[in-house]
């Protein structure tokens, strides 16, 4: 067995009364959490660790949860930067997908990755292409969720279609990563691009095989009158008349829902992944995030993909889904850091079906923990922990991102792969796609 | 003299036809710009230096400019982030304040000053306790707009008229500091706290003495609505009648102004200074920042003080900024990169009267530039240099931060101060305040 030890000066443990415990002490046993609480609670017969991170004056938060990205997208970073979303879509991104290569996207992934370490992401859903992920995962362990992606209303629709049919090789795919790390979710890619009858199916398999589900819903103004058009209803009801919607659907966006389709969503147990800087960049415009929380919806965050929102930094979400809401509500006493700082952890956990194992530092949940270095001038003086964490961190704080006890980021540096080469072979791959 | 080079992979000029340098060098002679092209054009006998920078892949911008910030407010980052500007001012910042002390200002600045270097700032213009802020320049030699705050409609604002009595003092002070690094504004605080005696006053001494004015301008609907009630007109109209608005005048803020206002704004030359993420955390609104750029009027980017939005890092204003008017507007076309990159440069620079002296990487400038390490996971790949400066680039992508020619910030480490040390002092003295 390996025991390790983690030490902090705060530990804030997004537990059900959330607890931040000072001077602090986290101990794993084979990357599951044995002990949290101060360090003097630790017996001196406990004290033999085979490893030991010590952060001075650290500050411990839970492993964050990036719940909507397309990682190997960050290839196609700053391509195409001010234009709508469908002729993003369909002018840019589109043509480049058609040539990419396998490599290329096992770099796109490995790159992506490295930016998520490095900003404390330890669990991502990730929306794209699936073997390659999964490749990359076997190299990088971070925990994830695996999206199969599926749509009909294409060209090669029929593609999707066979993926279906052997659901039980993807399973195993993402069974074959070790320690039980990755997950497999379903992706319908949005209403407007996937037929009745493939959303039916996979409602049913979701059913029968306890798989989370992955959609964009209600990402733009014209997705919610396209089906006003077509269904005469808004994206929620119609998913809703379909018997679709339940608490294994993580539908990202919502940005374009009425009181109406919340009170669904908040009905059939559906979490909502809430991209703030996506959302604002492709000019979709801004979900109605206090109505939401308010009502009582699980909300969590994501970065969407590095094409469209160029960063995978999930600390600047936090921070700018805080600040948005206050904005445009003219209200500056909601939502708060601590709901950010939830949204961002155990929300998250519970949106991919992960809530008891991540989300939070607890006894008998795995331990995917960041560290920032609190001897920082952004993360001085010490008035409010969360509030520091969450208004005024930068990726440059982070000092350890752990995963499963694992430690895969610590000051700049990434365990298990030689970071500058891979950077080197990610940078060139990625023009030569541009090139054609 | 001191000749020293400067290499860079890009170098992002923001010079008139927004030149961008693939393998270029800038030479500066006592902190002045030389020479600014190809690394290839330099010939052979002008190859002896006195300091060589040479960040491999790096990517060069001119110095950050932050045109508004209270920089030893970083002392109370973190006290009472929930309330309304009114509440937070007069209930958790103004007792602060009244027992500050000097000591405690200084390593105020000196954190602010830190935080401001590792993400890129070189210029900024202070709003907040002048002679601390003087002593810290001493120390760390930044550039900087120091402004006298004024104000009389408060129980002691005879202190406020004496100083401008002695204003010739405040002039020697400023120019104490060595190499010109240091001007002085005049800074009425608000028309609110500020009678029309002592504006009229203002005005005419900056017109007399050729010195910038910084004020708070239209921050709050309440601050529009009291100027309507009490002059009849909206805050600008207010100004303007009383003839005192003029191209010496940056103005923080700008939220709550209507088309009239924007049109006086550009007839008088004033420049307005967007404070995207204080503006969102304190509940005041958004500056309809397109409509304003779109008019022509000089807008250039402030952080506001750490105790309102918890970060002095410029990057993110950047990328708010452009973000943020995307979203309202539902139009992903504008503002652009490019346009938050000269916000925070020459827009800037133009704004505190230091057009002719920096703001871009030209020769004749004076040597305030920002390398990038362009080998991070963030800044790669290389399909848009400008694009991922603005929308990507994190304070953990700086490498060095260079004010007239000096070095004062490399890869996490500050000149000329003790940084370890001075932050311990400043987070002890930090809680000590709070406890009263």
């Amino acid at each position: 067995m390996v025991r390790s030890l983690f030490k902090a000066k705060y530990i804030v443990t997004c537990n059900g009364r959330f607890d931040i415990i000072r001077d602090g002490a986290v101990v794993a046993e084979d990357g599951k959490i044995a002990y949290v609480g101060k360090e003097v609670g630790l017996g001196e017969c406990q004290r033999h660790f085979d490893l030991v991170v010590d952060e001075g004056c650290g500050i411990m938060i839970p492993g964050l949860v990036n719940c909507h990205t397309h990682a190997a997208m960050s290839l196609y970073k700053g391509v195409s930067d001010d234009v709508p979303l469908k002729e993003w879509l369909e002018e840019a991104i589109w043509p480049l997908e058609s040539r990419v290569d396998s490599t290329s996207l096992l770099y796109g992934n490995y790159v992506a990755m490295m930016e998520m370490l490095s900003s404390g992401t330890t669990t991502f859903a990730d929306f794209y292409f699936f073997d390659e992920l999964i490749k990359a995962l076997k190299v990088i362990p971070m925990r994830s969720i695996a999206t199969l992606a599926l749509m009909d209303r294409v060209p090669d629709g029929e593609v999707y279609w066979s993926r279906l049919k052997k659901i039980g090789a993807y399973v195993d795919a993402v069974g074959s990563v070790k320690d039980g790390l990755v997950g497999l979710a379903l992706g319908p890619h949005a209403i407007y691009s996937c037929s009745e009858a493939l959303l039916l199916e996979v409602a049913k398999l979701s059913s029968g095989l306890h798989l989370p589900i992955h959609i964009h819903l209600s990402e733009t103004k014209e997705e919610r009158e396209l089906s006003m058009k077509e269904h005469g209803v808004s994206p929620v009801k119609y998913l809703d008349s379909l018997g679709f919607l339940s608490e294994r659907v993580f539908a990202a966006h919502c940005v374009h829902v009425d009181d109406e389709d919340v009170g669904i969503l908040l009905d059939r147990g559906v979490s909502c992944v809430h991209n703030p800087s996506s959302n604002l960049k492709l000019g979709s415009g801004i979900m109605p995030l206090r109505g939401i929380l308010r009502r009582g919806v699980n909300v969590c965050l994501g970065t969407d993909g590095s094409a469209s929102s160029n960063s995978l930094n999930i600390l600047a979400e936090m921070r700018l889904a805080v600040l948005l809401q206050r904005g445009i509500s003219f209200d500056p006493t909601f939502p708060t850091a601590k709901d950010a700082l939830l949204m961002a952890t155990r929300n998250g956990a519970r949106a991919l079906g992960l809530g008891d194992r991540v989300g939070s530092i607890e006894v008998g949940k795995r331990a995917d923990l960041v560290l920032f270095d609190g001897r920082s001038p952004r993360l001085l003086p010490e008035h409010d922990i969360v509030s520091n964490v969450v208004y005024s961190s930068q990726p440059a704080d982070v000092a350890y991102t752990i995963v499963d006890g694992r430690i895969l980021y610590d000051h700049g540096r990434f365990a298990g792969i030689d970071s500058g080469s891979v950077l080197d072979i990610f940078g060139e791959r990625a023009l030569k796609l541009l090139e054609g």
